[in-house]
């Protein structure tokens, strides 16, 4: 068999700042923004806080900057942490052909490799696509077994991810960014059964961390399995139901980020097509809850295994529920961050309507980020919706999106870091390409 | 299904100092004096100073010793890489229920803990049992598809053995144990076509600091599934055929350490009932290179996955070919960690003998621990010899087990720390539970 892992890090190892399209750079600059704000919002969850305390126990050479905290650590310390707030509120992108969130793995690792020797902007955004185009790779030759079976592919596909971005920045040869491969497959971990509690955000955290550390081994001149993806008892070989080429056959054609999604709800993102159905509903009928009888969600059947969790307990858990989701969009509540508490998930409107939902697994939907919703009224009415969230933004649609994130973003951080801050890192993030060291954005990233 | 993880957790909470059988004991302490022997003189091997490079990079609170060096580190590198060095050379303890190495991913995570607070010998050893025990249940639970699939259980099951050794150590209440096992199981992780890499003994290390990490933060109140062997998408679903039972029932009956094996060859395990083999055939007969037609080596199917590397080019290729190891009892050379070396791995007359072996998979063999090697001399006459590694050590072999594994370590420890040094540890090791402090044992294997 030819060398998969060959054949991707060469890929990946090739692409260049001044090849890539246009609309990869804006995309780039998209998700570090998004990236920023989920991250500083999310610094103040209190999983992070435990985690800060064990870096207290470990210390460390303070070099790295945790984002919207004041101070620094260690860089491995600072990728985990980072990495695990970022993802905390689950509010973080999504692509399809990872089965997982892109971001969340790969930022943390570059930030962290970007305070230990200079790096430019540009640097910055190839070995961010580069990341990126590795979780896209190694996601779609472990598809679509690799989910399926229950790993978190944020967590598994992300160690790649996070390698790979490192591996670009230290501009490493191919024997190195093999090796490094191949110390991403030995540490890949995560399970689904964790959603719905902190170890899922910190499965992010540890793919940013030990992703950074594969790369640092692999340039030292660590030795590993230089085919870990394809060979016998490799990565796809334990953890998938064959190497499923497309993953290498597509490379060149389009680039993994043009397919990023976004989310404008703080939930699991296959939760997001049922709360727009169920939102169009509202705002054409405004059913009131004693009118309802039942709320039929049809859903593709591998949502139960993901998002199906009946009765919340946790702001956690509620992310992960189908029902619980639905009850927020039926009632017209927030679906941002400031939606999913403890608290939130006793309300007792919320868990009336919950109550009513029942989510039905059906066959017939055009792809898994698609929902049937159906509202059955005391009367005997029945009132039906659909919507369909797997599209990626075509590029005369960037600058709408931009300000939509935006917006996200200054409702994110404008709490923690105020108005200022928020402002000027939105213009830093703008103009990324034009930086001469990513130390300036970093710096506005923390708390004062 | 019953909770398979509060079964075991609560079962291995409950092991008391007071109420462990005296051989068990005994066995703690060959194991920690087998794995004090191995980490010293793996400490010197080159990947350990790729580790120590890194670890210098991240820095931290130098609270806890670099067994074998004259410096300490962060709690977490220090687990790490005692973890790599005392698998660095292939030649630690071996438990088949487990299906991997017990000793290496728990005793660097407990030292750690050690010596973050006093822990007294008694301690210290129970700590290690429950380590051990989880091990051997996990590892039962998980088989025989988790190691035939090609996970390396030092590295995934090894991360539950060092999370229950910490979580004993600290007497966890049931919520945080189960917490703990699962943190662990959200980083398991470790390939078998790593083998013959730095990266095998790495994954070792990585057991120990990520039980290590799981097991701090259940104790800070991070949470995570507390059911994550047995839940749908949990660790033994993703990575196991299924739940083995065995591993729970049979709890109670023996300890797991009653089974441990010591190794007196640096390599896989599974070479060494061939080396046995070969080894009597040659006390018997001092067959000449040139009268040898064929040497055919007669082992269980699965070894072919393992130790079948058919052409070694370095020393650590060389402790995973059955080829190499039967050229080398062969010729009557030493089978200890100064055998595998990349010289002898290129050395003529070994290459020239391992040319003449054929290893053939046979279903007959009473154990996996076994096998039947055939000598085809060119007159045509066959000589024949069997062994079978597989048997733990009685009771009343101990005594002889103890001054065996006394040579071993003077031979491993002596270049490095000098003899007055390791008869004090010897002696130390031997009074184990009559310490005070483990930092007494702790601060004799540094190097001065």
């Amino acid at each position: 068999m030819t060398s998969a892992t060959k054949r991707i890090t060469d890929f990946i190892a090739g692409l260049r700042y001044e090849d890539l399209p246009e609309s990869a750079i804006e995309l780039a600059k998209h998700c570090l923004l998004d990236w920023l704000g989920v991250t500083i919002a999310g610094s103040r969850e209190p999983l992070v806080s435990l985690l800060l305390d064990q870096a207290e126990e470990e210390g460390g050479n303070r070099v790295c900057s945790l984002v919207g905290q004041s101070h620094k650590c260690a860089p491995g310390w600072a990728a985990l942490i980072n990495g695990a707030a970022s993802h905390a509120l689950d509010f973080d992108d999504v692509v399809s052909s990872m089965g997982g969130h892109p971001s969340v793995p790969v930022f943390p690792a570059l930030l962290a490799s970007a305070e230990i020797r200079p790096t430019t902007g540009q640097q910055f955004i190839s070995a961010f696509i580069a990341g990126f185009e590795a979780e896209c790779r190694v996601g779609t030759l472990a598809a679509p077994g690799h989910y399926a079976r229950g790993f978190h592919a944020t967590g598994t596909v992300g160690t790649f991810g996070a390698a790979a971005a490192c591996a670009h920045l230290h501009q490493f040869d191919s024997g190195k960014w093999q090796a490094a491969f191949g110390l991403a497959a030995a540490q890949a971990a995560g399970l689904k059964c964790m959603f719905g509690t902190m170890t899922k955000p910190f499965h992010a955290g540890k793919a940013a961390a030990n992703g950074l550390l594969a790369a640092r081994l692999a340039g030292r001149g660590f030795s590993a399995n230089g085919e870990a993806l394809e060979a016998e008892q490799g990565f796809i070989a334990t953890q998938a139901d064959g190497l499923n080429w497309e993953g290498v056959q597509a490379m060149g054609e389009d680039l993994g980020i043009a397919k990023v999604m976004f989310k404008y709800h703080a939930a699991c993102y296959l939760t997001h097509a049922t709360i727009e159905a169920v939102s169009q509903l509202q705002t054409e009928y405004q059913v009131a809850d004693e009118d309802v009888a039942e709320i039929i969600v049809k859903v593709p059947p591998s949502h139960l295994r993901v998002c199906n969790i009946q009765e919340p307990k946790t702001g956690l858990e509620a992310k992960f529920s189908l029902r619980f989701t639905t009850a927020l969009a039926f009632c017209g509540r927030r679906t941002d961050d400031y939606a999913f508490t403890d608290l939130a998930a006793s309300d007792p409107d919320l868990i009336s309507i919950s109550n009513k939902v029942r989510v039905q697994p059906v066959d017939f939907l055009p792809n898994n980020y698609s929902s049937n919703v159906e509202i059955v009224l005391v009367s005997g009415q029945k009132l039906h919706s659909s919507a369909d969230v797997s599209r990626a933004t075509p590029h005369h649609e960037m600058p709408a999106q931009w300000k939509k994130l935006s917006a996200k973003f200054v409702g994110l951080v404008e709490p923690v870091l105020g108005a200022d801050a928020t402002r000027a890192l939105i213009d830093s993030v703008a103009s990324l390409e034009t930086l001469d060291d990513m130390n300036s954005i970093i710096s506005l990233a923390q708390a004062k």
